[in-house]
C-alpha cells in the first residue's frame, strides 16, 4: 500500500503544478475564472486524471467536472446508516443503496492566486482512489468551476448549481462585460474531449442521481437533493497560520463561521483642507478612522470574533480636500450565529454614536449574510480517527473563510480537512503547502475512505 | 462714479457667467486645464475684454493674458515708494518711473469646479480700470493660464512663468498622456486672435519691464524680475466659511500658510480576513485609523495649525482581505515656518510610535514644501483703509489655500483681498458669490487704486 500511496502522492504534486500553468493571464500570474479557457482545460485534464484512476467522467454546462467511482462490483455496500447521523432514512430506502460519498474542492482561482487553494481538494481525491481503489459505496469527486466568485462577485458558482441554489437573483447577476450568469450558462460548453461526457441515460441509469434527469440552469446535470448522497468531504488548505502554531500538519474542521459582509458609509462635508477650521469640519474619514478602531477593538475583546475592514474608499480623495464621504466594507465573522447578529449590533450602535458625534450621516448596508455551518458530527468524528495516527492533540479548527461545504451541507452532511500552508498565505503566489504535510492528508483521507468501506 | 461702477458690476457678473460656459468637458461640467482649448479661449474674451477698457493685450506661450493699462499721458507718476515697504531702490531708478502695479488670478479651474475661483480675481481688475481708467501709474492685468496645476500636478505655471520659476524640474514633468511641460510649452499658441498680441519690441520699449527680451522657456514673455514692479494685488473668493461666520463680505490677508505636503505608507501584512486571529493581525489600515485621529488631535489643539489626510489607498483593498499597505496624504499648514516644521515633527513622531506598536513600517515622503508668504504691510494697510467703510472690525484672514501671490512675492510685494463665499465651498459647481459681496469688493479695489493715485 505505501508504495502505491507514494506513488500517488508524486502524482498529485506533479498535477498540482500542472494545474498551477494553466491561467487565463499568461506571464501574469495565475488566474482561472468562471468558464474561462484555463479553468476549462484545467477542468478536461481533471477529467483525463479521473478517467485513468478508473472513475467515469461528465462536465455539467457551469464547467463542473465530475468522475463517478463505481462501488465494488457483485459487492453490497457495507456502509452503515449509523454512521451519517443526519442520514435520512427515506421510504424505501434500503442500507447499502448505492448512496455515493461525495469528494471534491474547485478548480477556479482568484486572480494572481496560489497552487492550493481548491485543485488540492479535487487532486487528493484523485489520488486517494487511486490508493483505495473502488470502494463498497460509489464515490464522487467533484472539480467545481466557481468558487471564489471573481467575475460575478458571488461565490460558489460551482457547487450552488450541483444543490439547485442558482437563485433568479444569482442568474441575473452580470459580470463586468454586462454578460449574465444566465448568459453565460446558455453558453456554457463542456471541454472539448466530448468522449468524457457521460450521456444523461447513462448517468441516470447507474448511479441513483437525479443527474441528467432536468437540465434546467437553475441546477447542475450533478443535481443533489437532500438525501441523494452519503455525505460531502473536502480537503483545503488551511489560509491561516493556527497551524503552524499548534506545529500540526492537518485538523478536523469543526464548522464553518457564519458571515456578515456590510458596506457602511459615512457622510460630512468635503471642505478646503487650507480654508476650513478645524472645529466647523465634518471629516468623514476621521468618523471612518474611529469606526475601525471600534471595530478593532471588539474582535479584540471577543475569542471567537473575527472583524475587519479591508476596503475603503475616499470621496473627493483629494490631498487637499477635506473627505466628505467615505465607504468602508465590514467582514463580520463568527461561529455561532446568534453571537454574531448581537455583536454585529453593538458594533453598528458604536458606529452611530461616533457619526452623531460628529454630525455625519451614516449608512449600512448588508451586502451577504451567510450562517454558520456545522460539520457533521460522526464524519468529523471519522476524520479525527484517520487523523489521530498523523498528529497531536485532535484540535479542531473553525474555518472562518467559506467553503464549497457551506453549499454542499443543504443537501448532505459534510466534513473537512485542513492542511498546513507556509506563514497562513492563500490567494497569493507564494501560498505553499508541503509536500509532508500534503502527504499526511492523503493518507488521513485513503484511511478515512477504507475506515467507512470497511463500515 | 456710481454709475459708473454699477455698469461695470454688471459686466464683470455677465462676465463670471460667460467664463463659467467655456469648458473642455461640455455637459460635464466646468473643466479648464492649462493650455486647454477652453482655457486659450477665456483668455482670448479676457483680453478682448481688457482691449474694450483700453488695455493693451497680449498672450505669452503658456497660454497667460496680460493688458497693459498705460498711466494717464504726459503725467508724472505720484506714487510714492514709501507706500511700499518692500520696494526697492534701485540704482538709477527714480520715483514715479513707470513702475506698474499688478492685478490678477487664474483663469484655469479644477475639474468640476465654480465660476468664481480665479476668474473673479481677473475680471474684476478690468472692471476697477473701467471705473477709474487710467491712473498716475501704469496697471497690468493678468488672467494666469495654470494655478490649480490639474494637468501636471504642479501649481501655478502661469504665475511661476511671471517670475521665472519654471525649473528644469518643473519644466519636465509630464501629464497623463506622457507630454512634458516643456513640449507643451514649444507647441504653446496664444488664442487666433493675432491682432491681440504685443510685438516683443512694442512691450519692451513702452512698458519698462524685460518682457520678450528672452524668450526662454523658464520664463514668460511677461517677465518680472525682483523690483520691476510696485506690488501685485489679488481678490479671491475666501474658499472658506470664517467670512460667514463673521458676517464681513470682504477682508483683508494677512498672509499665505506655509504647507508641508507628505505622503505616508504603512506597511502591515495581508492576511484572510476569515482565519486570521486578531492577535496575530498586522493591519496597515488599523494603523493608519489611529495616525488619522492623532492628526486631528493636534490641529485640534494648536489654534493656527490645519492638518488633513484627504486621500487614502488600501492595499489589496478587498472586502476579505486585511490591509497589508496603506497610503495616505498629509496636508499640514501654517502660519509660521517654525511652528509647522515643529509640529509636524511631533506629529511623525506619533506615527512612529504609533507603527512600532502595531509591528508596522512608516515611510514618510515631504512631497512639496511651500514656506509662508506675509503679505506686504504697506500694501495691506492701504486695502485695509479701502475697506473699513464697507466692513464692520478690520480683521485680517490668514490665507490657508495657496494663491498666484505665493509666486509673484518673488518679484514684488503683494496684497489679497477675500470675498466671502457662500458656504465657504470652492472647487465645486455650487460656488458662489453673491453680486452684492463682489459688489463691495470691486468698491474696496477701485478706493485702493484711486488711494495710490493720490499718493
Amino acid at each position: 500500500m505505501d508504495e502505491k500511496l507514494e506513488d500517488a502522492l508524486d502524482r498529485l504534486l506533479e498535477r498540482i503544478e500542472e494545474l498551477g500553468e494553466l491561467t487565463d493571464t499568461p506571464g501574469d500570474g495565475l488566474s482561472r475564472g468562471f468558464l474561462s479557457p484555463a479553468n476549462l482545460e484545467a477542468a478536461r485534464r481533471v477529467g483525463e486524471w479521473m478517467r485513468a484512476a478508473g472513475m467515469e467522467v461528465g462536465f455539467d454546462r457551469g464547467g463542473t467536472v465530475r468522475g463517478v467511482m463505481r462501488e465494488r462490483q457483485g459487492e453490497f455496500a457495507r456502509v452503515q446508516g449509523s454512521v451519517f447521523s443526519e442520514r435520512q432514512e427515506e421510504e424505501g430506502e434500503e442500507e447499502g443503496d448505492g448512496r455515493a460519498l461525495v469528494l471534491g474542492s474547485h478548480l477556479d482561482t482568484v486572480i494572481d492566486a496560489g497552487k492550493y487553494d481548491g485543485p488540492l481538494g479535487v487532486l487528493i481525491a484523485i489520488a486517494a482512489l487511486e490508493v483505495t481503489g473502488a470502494l463498497s459505496f460509489p464515490v464522487h469527486v467533484l472539480g467545481f468551476s466557481d468558487e471564489e466568485g471573481v467575475r460575478f462577485h458571488a461565490t460558489y458558482l460551482g457547487s450552488r448549481a450541483c444543490v439547485g441554489e442558482l437563485t433568479e437573483g444569482v442568474l441575473n447577476l452580470r459580470d463586468a462585460k454586462g454578460v449574465s450568469v444566465r448568459e453565460a450558462l446558455e453558453k456554457g460548453r463542456v471541454p472539448s474531449d466530448q468522449s468524457a461526457v457521460i450521456s444523461e441515460r447513462q448517468e441516470r441509469g447507474r448511479d441513483g442521481s437525479e443527474a441528467g434527469s432536468a437540465v434546467s440552469l437553475a441546477s447542475s446535470s450533478f443535481h443533489y437533493a437532500p438525501g441523494d448522497a452519503l455525505g460531502y468531504v473536502e480537503v483545503h488548505i488551511e489560509q491561516g497560520r493556527v497551524l503552524e502554531v499548534w506545529r500540526e500538519p492537518v485538523c478536523v474542521v469543526s464548522g464553518i463561521s457564519g458571515q456578515s459582509r456590510l458596506l457602511i458609509t459615512l457622510n460630512g462635508q468635503a471642505d478646503h483642507a487650507g480654508t476650513t477650521p478645524m472645529e466647523i469640519r465634518k471629516d468623514a474619514l476621521a468618523g471612518a478612522a474611529e469606526c475601525i478602531l471600534a471595530t478593532e477593538r471588539i474582535a479584540r475583546e471577543q475569542p471567537n470574533l473575527l472583524a475587519t475592514v479591508g476596503k475603503l474608499e475616499v470621496k473627493p480623495g483629494a490631498s487637499n480636500a477635506i473627505p466628505g464621504e467615505v465607504s468602508f466594507t465590514l467582514d463580520f465573522r463568527h461561529p455561532a450565529d446568534g453571537e454574531r447578529e448581537r455583536l454585529l449590533a453593538e458594533l453598528l450602535g458604536s458606529y452611530a454614536g461616533i457619526a452623531e458625534e460628529r454630525q455625519l450621516e451614516l449608512v449600512s448596508e448588508v451586502v451577504q449574510e451567510t450562517g454558520a455551518v456545522a460539520c457533521d458530527e460522526a464524519l468529523t468524528k471519522r476524520l479525527q480517527e484517520a487523523a489521530k495516527p498523523y498528529t497531536g492533540t485532535p484540535l479542531m479548527l473553525t474555518s472562518g473563510a467559506g467553503h464549497d461545504g457551506v453549499m454542499m451541507s443543504k443537501a448532505m452532511p459534510i466534513g473537512m480537512l485542513f492542511v498546513r500552508c507556509r506563514d497562513g498565505l492563500s490567494h497569493h503566489p507564494d501560498e505553499y503547502a508541503s509536500p509532508e504535510d500534503i502527504g499526511v492528508a492523503l493518507r488521513v483521507l485513503v484511511d478515512f475512505l477504507l475506515g467507512l468501506d470497511e463500515g
